[in-house]
């Protein structure tokens, strides 16, 4: 951004109570991470002691009795969360403008079905046969997008996502850089010294208003659907077996992997690095702490659980706490072995 | 699918012992996953609970003394399972059709060796100069084929793969997409304050028969070869480091990680997200559990290990069993204790 | 390769003490990976049993004295390991030549500011609207660039590589395929019952000299900057959240994860599958071992971590130890209750 603190001062209607109102601003940060080309925000009493030492050019503060150091321009308003959110929609990066077409470069089987005027296929793309694709979607640059895929209205598809053959996916769904929907399930059959591959002929369902992170890789169902339930939203780097079957509004949360056939229920949160085994059930509500491995059926809903195997929070603290007083254990231990041999 | 209980029956060569003709069915599940559209098997008796309370439209099933809730027609087969797969092989999803030829958005350098006519090469695809590529392999789209890449015969190589220059492929090699094979290796020395490259010189070199799924990455080697061996299945998101070799026929499950110049020999399974370290040896037939880490070498052949740092199964298994009884060790230690005291 | 025993020998200016120079090799490899068919080289005293068992056709060594399989010529040379290099820089796989120029293929936006003949865009790569590219930069095949994204200087920019609209890079920065720089942070607000997403309106900033392995993946900020810092090196499969800021010169092993907002000083290592917590600080110098789980701050530079939760690396051995130590404690406590029974 290019602006000065006048600007600022102007565009979130607040009252200019200190500094120059030509000094010149080009970035937004947070109170910890600004230097003086920076405007900040002082949102939440908890940041007090930030707000006291930062470098900021100008903060956004709702009252005037708060310390800043003298080098910050300080600007009042109502709200500085909400100013400082306008401040980062006005200046900051913008999404590529959505425009219908289908680019040059892209390749679209000559059967698809696109309202046209209303999708959009960028650059390199690649849409095959029988694929149906609804209005207000796009598909990012180098994309794959299998045969007979079905993808709904208002979706992004990132670059260079691949979505394999017969995958059906419903409304504003964002798919991030490099995913990959609906490759083979891992089956093998150990015949004769050699794994044979087990048919994967499955499909995946994505639910509406799935979100799902930079090379997260699903697969499709060895036979029948592995499903990501509506409203679930998963971080990058996840990895989902065939046959798994994701509820809606779960959080799933990077470099987790699920196994296959588990089923997962509704607003379930899977915290990083987490592995879930195959064939189990993770009951409603539950939560799994980070690099927790669940190996067994979590059936109580709304639970929390932690480690490996993962167990309630308070039996995984119960444990840590007794394997740190260790030490101390074999000291008593030593003690009552020298009493008794006195 | 879109067919009817007499249609199945008929496919199966089986004999409707309940229900009606007529009553449409579109997909087919597992009896825990299937509701009234499905067809379902019961295979193994341990399914007998899910059986009693399936609600799926239609079992086979292998006689007719079972117990199934009224709403399921039941046909009568000789091998439920078998049954179950050729309706799966008939309506599951198909892998499309290969069609030899060269897309006209794909790009393939002048000087590419394939046979015309039994190669296929789809959009957007890249095959760079050098390369030769066997007859009955498909390149997916926008794969990319680095320079004097050699791909044998009856590969598939899946969407938005990428293969580095000088790799080497061997015959029936499946790549799901994203896969990244012959990455430059992660060296580097330190010098004056600054991480100087290693040079990455080798190749890697992919034997016969093998399948890498979705975003696996495997590393050329520092000089020489990083080897997969015949016949191994990797699953996705796994990362094998420069000039490991892996043996025939092993197993490597999702997200595990193999450092540098580690050897793996034949017939070894690494279940999900294990960690092996770098510059050690597995021997044949080892089976190492979820989440290993395997941090020293493992000699003897055909062993099952677990744990961080991996251990015999038996080994581990003893010590969680200790850290179990840890509270009951505090309680015994308190008590002693107390009567030391009195 | 496919030389000769005397063309090593004058390539290297070594002198053939033992061995016919006709005799064909057409690879190199250490001395335990080598066959009659490969050149190797004994550098390191500590290799001695390895050069005692080596099937290598020929074998690079220091002195005369040495003892070497028969089966093996010997060449006498100064220094075997600067020797063993220069042979594998004369024979290895060299990174396709650049050429300037932007292949048929490819498309570049009209606006995009370039140097022509000093850039190269690779076939079926897409460079979007407003981007600019430094002299000397390579865009890899399949790669996508978005609008307004910023490159410099002699950067190599892999295969597949997608890099969201305004990310800015630095000079002489390796992408590998698959990296994906610039997707989404992972923020959503729990709003009635559903995740709302949080606009991620930020950038990644990359500074010169990085090198980020395949298929790693860097989220853009929530506003401002996600930076990774001048020289710090990226292996494979590494996931970096929104607003982490990593310092200069540090290596993050494959398969490590760091949640976001996080801040990493210089020269920082951290080891194979070590996941981060959000919001926290690691000190300059601070080395975590493979799979350390650091979930609190690090504040004091230059010490080594290990396990989880991390901790010193002496009080992770002390507990691993007294943890090995159960089986006797247990034995001990037995001891002392039959005493007191007694």
């Amino acid at each position: 951004m290019n602006t000065t603190v006048g600007e600022i001062a102007d565009l979130v209607k607040g009252r200019l109570i200190r500094g120059a109102r030509e000094v010149e601003l080009t970035n937004f940060a947070a109170l910890d991470q600004a230097d003086a080309t920076c405007v900040s925000f002082f949102g939440n009493p908890k940041y007090k002691d930030q707000l006291a030492a930062t470098e900021a050019g100008l903060v956004l503060v709702p009252d005037d009795s708060v310390e800043v150091p003298e080098t910050a321009a300080l600007v009042l308003v109502d709200n500085p969360i909400l100013a400082f959110d306008s401040i980062v929609k006005a200046f900051g990066i913008k999404p590529p403008a959505f425009e219908a077409g289908i680019h040059e470069t892209a390749w679209v089987a000559p059967d698809v079905v696109l309202e046209t005027g209303k999708v959009s296929v960028l650059a390199n793309a690649t849409v095959s046969a029988g694929v149906s694709i609804g209005a207000g979607t796009r598909i990012g640059s180098g994309a794959v997008i299998g045969e007979r895929v079905v993808i709904g209205e208002d979706c992004e598809i990132g670059p260079n996502v691949t979505i394999r053959e017969g995958c059906i996916l419903g409304d504003r769904i964002v798919l991030h850089a490099g995913v990959v929907i609906g490759g083979d399930g891992f089956g093998f059959e150990f015949v004769e010294g050699r794994h044979q591959k087990i048919d994967q002929l499955g499909i995946v369902r994505v639910e509406s208003d799935v979100e799902i992170g930079a090379s997260t890789t699903i697969d499709r169902a060895r036979f029948g659907e592995t499903v990501i339930g509506e409203g679930t939203k998963i971080d990058n780097q996840v990895q989902i077996g065939h046959n798994v079957i994701i509820g809606k509004h779960c959080v799933i949360v990077a470099q987790t992997g699920i196994s296959g056939s588990t089923r997962i229920g509704d607003y379930v949160t899977l915290a990083a690095q987490c592995g879930i085994a195959g064939h189990i059930t993770i009951a409603d509500r539950v939560t799994c702490g980070g690099r927790s491995g669940v190996i067994a059926s979590i059936k109580e809903p709304g639970g929390t659980y932690f480690g490996y195997p993962a167990r309630p929070l308070k039996d995984d603290r119960r444990e840590s706490m007794r394997i740190k007083q260790l030490g101390s254990l074999f000291k008593r231990v030593k003690k009552l072995e020298e009493g008794a041999e006195s």
